[in-house]
């Protein structure tokens, strides 16, 4: 029977109702006293995850802790049967950095061995576990979280999940039911929006500008929600990438996410903040400037340039962050850490129990040792060396754009800096772009009005011209051996009534990533585009 | 848009709908063809999992590959940015043999590096990848699923999970609806469980003796189900664990296997075999005698000892079977194989999308590389051991029940033989046990009859006396420091209605876990288990 939870339970489950455990505990323990804290949050919670009963073999474990107990409940394989005697895994310094041809990397060996000695060791690891993982990896990931984003309260938890988009899986699963609505960016994820599409939620987006999610248009669509659509779910949950944005790489202001964060609470929102690309906040694109290398970033510096998460402006618990090591370390760890308060933290951790259980133990242990091998400050100085890596390459990609392209850097709107084609005389604006102040993503927002394809396609009555319109384009693109993603893939599902409405009309719009591509490849790409866009634009 | 089912959505997904790559492809691709021959099963897929779409980020990367292509599009992380050199685990060799007080342990060393070069490299292992991970330990495992269970038709697939747990997690989603019911065993796995109670599943227990699942009964559940329970919807699916089935340790035998599958195919049921024992499939235990150690089992024959799995007695493709090497090499991995035709395959591909994506990197690699290491004779050969080494402490728990209570091996049931106190004069049998054929599990199944407490609480009225009673032994167990799993974990959610109804009038249950607990340690547990017996049917 799920605590704290189970007056609302229609369903009980059997098992534990059943279990002698449970016979002998008539008080509300340390934990379910914290969770009542946030029982104000308690609507949030859909009925599938009201349901969840913890499993009882995992109850059971208690009692296998009491003085001279022999235990014949686990049911563990045990560990001299694990064929692995240590793992050693050759590491960089955390002081190496990467950004251009990196020559002289530093190597550090890190291990774990099968029993104690480290900070963690392989019998443990390459069990069966609590669904939270090995204590030392959790303790150093606490502590750091801390230090790096002082949560606006005290009792916020963690648990681990097998990654982001898993991470985002169970959010979902928590908060979501059938036929609700929920705020996302105008732009948004796709593969955060191919889990939430089957499950019958239907997107509702706010507009967003240069500096990403527009609080003001945030507070209408709620203010008007009653009045405007009296027939729909008020949304009770806003899903947003706030830095870096995929796909846009808008990233919000510390004034903005005060005010969208005030504007969730006065309307009861749960902010989930999926932040992948935080710690790639960039310093401000120059034009024309050059690209030396900044000296290496002071770690205790570092933390204090970063424009701080939701979760330190949260009060009231209703902000959920996921947290990844998959772009400051690597993706294949599979290991993120979900941070929310007490009450939803319990609900996770039932579903994470009958899903994923914990992330690998090879994972763990390899980070665990990783990160405390690096320490705090060395695991600052990787995230700040990652950093200066994407400045340079954000740095590469708008140099690049500059140099095919002509950019009129004082030409700034909501949408960024106007871009023509080279020698054009600046006639017909082709896109707009915001230099990226974070992540891995540019995005052009194309200008259609001066295409002569499009306006033929507008005046033969095209239906959906913005998208048949950017679908032959990319496929222009693809001709010429470019590969962009095109900006239709972002565009929030509404229902079916609305599929077909362009995402602005008379404007297409495709994503652009510069983190992986070498830099003569990416400026290659970037000419190729530009002859595509110069064609287009001089098609009769 | 799901391709082969997109017929029966209702709501397209807006992504793909718009995605200029569906254009161009009119016809079906050989994937397609093969998922249609697989459409008789189609129904079985549940609402949600026909919603899924392909996460069109994932469907770009066919266009990544097209020669001289520059590609902007992909937004991964660089993997000179993986801070990690190589990793060389010191493994055992596959001819180890850990049964008993192991000395000398050969070790190997395995290593992956970051560049190719081994099985496989880390810079592909622990970047994004797609939801089938990385292809040469796909395709191990592939021909050795095919060298050991030899499945009944050719067409089927694997697809990764992260542990059986998730696949159970992943395949339950495919397939069960709010207000469906499901075929179980009389006493089912509780974190199973644990997953279809919030779901609103409910279950049809199906009745076992000492060889599980008994057939005649299955039969009739179904035969008579329109008869019944003519309000009730049918179950589709039969969840089971065919081999040392947890709790009850059960082994089904080839010909149940061939009598259920049968029966299935009649009233289209698929079977979901939930596998973790296979390969520890046990030889007969033999009271008595001299536990000398048999020679090392040839490998090409240890296969052909094992009762083959439902998969091999498959011809629909109606058999989904959970695959893992929690029990077989370390449950840390987090890493398991769905086995089912292409139809469920894709369906089960979109859902890994949108959760786990693909195990760990680094579980993946270590796998990877120790498989390529051991080949499949080497793994059969460590498989062998494994075999081994349970076996030795099936026969220690079995021995020490022989002398610490008064087993009467020739008076055999279905619920095994019969177990009285020590020089008790064999006046009450305490409880029945078969000696487990395979697994980890011994299973009591005690009979109150005798019992003076048991029969107080009758006398007095007692609702769900037999619970009641197992509730107060267990805590006079614990008391013993004797720690064993109420049978009543295991029983099967049915609806309030029947929640307190005792599995099986007069009786109680418990499990015993033979699998980690040191030989001296596990004989003082029975003895002290022995202890509490005694005093409980001595007390008057």
């Amino acid at each position: 029977m799920s605590p704290s939870i189970d007056i609302h339970t229609s369903q009980p489950a059997p098992a534990s109702t059943h279990a002698p455990v449970k016979a002998a505990a008539p008080t509300l323990s340390a934990e379910e006293a914290l969770r009542a804290k946030f029982m104000h949050l308690e609507h949030h919670i859909n009925s599938l995850s009201r349901q969840r009963a913890p499993s009882p073999l995992k109850d059971i474990l208690q009692f296998m802790r009491l003085d001279g107990m022999i235990s014949l409940a686990g049911g563990l394989p045990h560990p001299s049967l694990f064929p692995f005697d240590s793992v050693h895994v050759s590491t960089y310094d955390s002081a190496t950095r990467m950004a251009e041809n990196p020559t002289d990397i530093a190597k550090v060996d890190i291990c774990v061995e099968k029993q104690p000695g480290h900070s963690t060791d392989l019998a443990t690891a390459l069990q069966y576990g609590p669904f939270n993982g090995i204590k030392p990896l959790m303790d150093w990931m606490t502590t750091f979280i801390e230090r790096a984003f002082h949560p606006g309260y005290p009792e916020w938890q963690i648990i681990m999940d097998s990654g982001s988009t898993d991470g985002w899986a169970k959010v979902a699963n928590l908060l979501l039911e059938d036929g609700d609505t929920m705020l996302v960016e105008q732009h948004t994820y796709p593969s955060g929006q191919a889990l939430w599409i089957p499950m019958g939620v239907i997107a509702v987006p706010i507009d967003m500008d240069l500096d990403g999610l527009i609080p003001e248009a945030l507070a209408r669509t709620l203010d008007t929600w009653e009045a405007e659509r009296p027939h729909q779910r008020k949304p009770k949950v806003l899903y947003c990438v706030p830095v870096g944005q995929n796909p846009t790489g808008s990233t919000l202001t510390a004034a903005r996410k005060q005010a969208i964060y005030d504007i969730c609470v006065r309307h009861d929102i749960v902010i989930v903040e999926d932040d992948p690309y935080y710690f790639m906040q960039l310093p401000t694109y120059r034009p024309n400037s050059k690209h030396a290398f900044p000296p290496p970033s002071d770690p205790f510096a570092f933390l204090g340039e970063m424009v701080p998460p939701f979760l330190h402006y949260d009060r009231d618990g209703r902000v959920i962050r996921l947290e990844t090591v998959s772009k400051t370390v690597a993706p294949g760890f599979r290991t993120g850490f979900i941070i929310c308060n007490p009450l939803f933290h319990e609900r996770l951790a039932r579903a994470t129990e009958v899903t994923t259980q914990a992330p690998s133990g090879w994972s763990q242990a390899i980070l665990c040792e990783l990160l405390h091998t690096w320490g705090h400050d060395g695991y600052i100085r990787w995230l700040a060396g990652i950093r200066e890596t994407y400045a340079v390459r954000r740095d590469w990609i708008c140099d690049s754009i500059a140099s095919h392209f002509d950019v009129d850097w004082d030409d700034v709107t909501a949408d960024g800096v106007a871009v023509y084609a080279k020698n054009s005389g600046r006639a017909n604006v082709l896109f707009r772009f915001v230099p990226p102040a974070a992540g891995m993503f540019l995005w052009l927002k194309l200008d259609l009005s001066g295409n002569p394809t499009y306006r033929r396609l507008c005046a033969a009555g095209a239906p959906a011209a913005e998208d048949a319109w950017a679908a032959a384009f990319w496929r222009e693109l693809v001709a010429a051996r470019v590969l962009l993603t095109p900006g239709t893939y972002y565009k929030p599902w509404q229902g079916t009534s609305v599929a077909d409405a362009p995402a602005a009309p008379g404007h297409a719009f495709f994503r652009l990533a510069f983190s992986s591509t070498p830099r003569e490849e990416l400026d290659e790409g970037i000419r190729r585009m530009a002859d595509v866009f110069s064609a287009s634009w001089a098609s009769a």
